[in-house]
């Protein structure tokens, strides 16, 4: 593979690919792929095109958690419509760094499934290529991975729905309480809904203050202990935009153990619509976290028929308001 | 296989055991369903033969809801060991009668697993004849299945926690919310947790007022509709306690909605122990989920490695006491 693709001027993903009949390369680059592989006798192991070719009838779903809500929701939509269509899912959990490696050397070594799908996660660029070398189609869902078709919502426009509400509501001085993945240190969780906070600032004319913005590793713990830092400031926000439900039931718990009123003393607004969030008359900005796993399935089906795919789908959100935000009172 | 079956004068299933060297076959049945094979000349198929032997790698776990804190829970424990043995999880969820049908239907056919494990839901006596045609180990986890080996709680021994605490606090009116799964409408999701409910009365004296218990379909929503109905009666409860925590959280927005504090005015206690319940204030029993899914995950390994494994294995609870749960005032 190594000499076809030197001789063909490609990469050896590429050649992979070209050589698997992947849609996505250029029919130029297929031909010259093509040419080489047979200049140089090359011979597709009929084992590697078997399982390259369809033939698995095995998708794998790739997740960095399994218990939380949102990837748990993402995965029983996918699997559903997998399962519908007869195919089987391949479950790999990658919690830590020992896990990724395992995962990204052995799967494609092996190249035992159809697809890979990836759930809400990023996927660096060693892995990318380990993945390519599979020449199996790749899709990601619950966030985009660059280069790959995906299902994910727009964070930047999330954001502003929630932070946006908080301003038409005149508070002036509000928290954000950000969240990493203390497995990807490296990869703000989710930088659109960053941006969206300080964007909507912006063009509202309030000032941007440092000293109001938490980051915190994500978890409803965490969201507790932010919001104690919050109220810790000579001058504490109004109103507090989590970048999670999850996260805004830990600044909730703060809040009443303070003895404040929310939302009287307090507004708070996260992301998600989580099943709790209802429960908790949290006001949040709803994803569709099922159907992302849903359309993530339909289009995995629609590459393995050969067929093309919109190299990205984008999911609305809505701002669903319940009872924890209202204008402030100071 | 029927008539190997036949002739050595027991069931399909248990020449198929047989015949595929399970290890909870008597030594006697095992010799007599040997000797019929060999007189009529039956022949494990080799294709069979590989798979129910233990060659796939690869272990089915059924459940029966994905996106649930308790089912994904229990998937991450045991995908965890798996993994760790280089087996690979298939996952099929099963969430309505269509799809039981297909599982138990399709998978027994194909013998593409070593293992089939079960989370968290019964399995019926006709299911349980396909699986055990398959000749492949089977494990129950999160629940008990009658004559497999099971990694569970005591559901009484977890139930007695919960109400004895509520009678430890002198509470007279205790409600019981209790929970059915809609998907398996004949079968009492927590029998052993009502059953403690019962027996906690008796062993204290107190009466049982058939008023005081609401049995819902499964969830958050369905907590809050019972709350709604405990608190309209003409002699309301003083204390609730709910067979699972996201029931509790339903009921304890009934009561912060109805102006009624938590613990003054209405103590509530749960069972499991869910992330929210900590954020929550809410008194529980604590069960270990994750565990559960593991300790399943290495009675496959045991089983596959042809070691005898216990029957079952219960998993102990503890009462978790946080402040949702105090004497009454009345």
């Amino acid at each position: 593979m190594a000499d076809v693709a030197r001789r063909a001027g490609v990469s050896m993903a590429t050649a992979s690919r070209a050589l698997s009949n992947h849609p996505h390369v250029a029919a130029e680059t297929r031909a010259r792929v093509l040419a080489a592989a047979e200049q140089l006798s090359y011979v597709v192991s009929p084992e590697a095109s078997r399982l390259a070719g369809g033939a698995t009838d095995r998708v794998a779903v790739v997740v960095p958690h399994i218990a939380r809500w949102f990837f748990a929701s993402l995965l029983e939509g996918l699997e559903s419509v997998l399962r519908d269509a007869d195919l089987d899912v391949l479950l790999y959990h990658v919690g830590d760094e020992a896990d990724r490696r395992r995962f990204f050397e052995r799967l494609p070594a092996r190249r035992k499934v159809d697809a890979v799908v990836v759930l809400g996660m990023p996927v660096r660029d060693g892995e990318r290529d380990r993945l390519e070398l599979m020449g199996v189609h790749i899709v990601a869902a619950g966030g985009q991975v660059e280069n790959y078709p995906y299902v994910s919502i727009d964070d930047a426009a999330a954001g502003r729905q929630a932070v946006d509400h908080l301003i038409f509501l005149k508070h002036r001085r509000i928290g954000m309480i950000a969240a990493i993945d203390p497995a990807e240190p490296g990869w703000p969780a989710n930088p659109g809904r960053t941006h969206a906070y300080e964007m909507a600032l912006t063009d509202a004319g309030l000032p941007f203050d440092p000293a109001l913005v938490v980051t915190v590793p994500w978890g409803g713990l965490s969201g507790a202990d932010a919001m104690s830092g919050l109220l810790s400031l000579r001058d504490p926000p109004t109103a507090v935009y989590a970048h999670s439900d999850e996260v805004a039931f830990g600044a909730m718990r703060t809040l009443r153990r303070a003895g404040l009123r929310i939302p009287e003393d307090m507004s708070v607004v996260g992301i998600d619509d989580h099943p709790m969030a209802e429960l908790s008359d949290l006001t949040t900005v709803a994803q569709p976290v099922r159907d992302q796993g849903v359309l993530a399935g339909r289009m995995v089906l629609a590459l393995l028929a050969g067929e093309q795919t919109a190299g990205g789908v984008t999911v609305p959100t809505r701002l669903i308001i319940r009872g924890s935000t209202a204008p402030p009172r100071r």
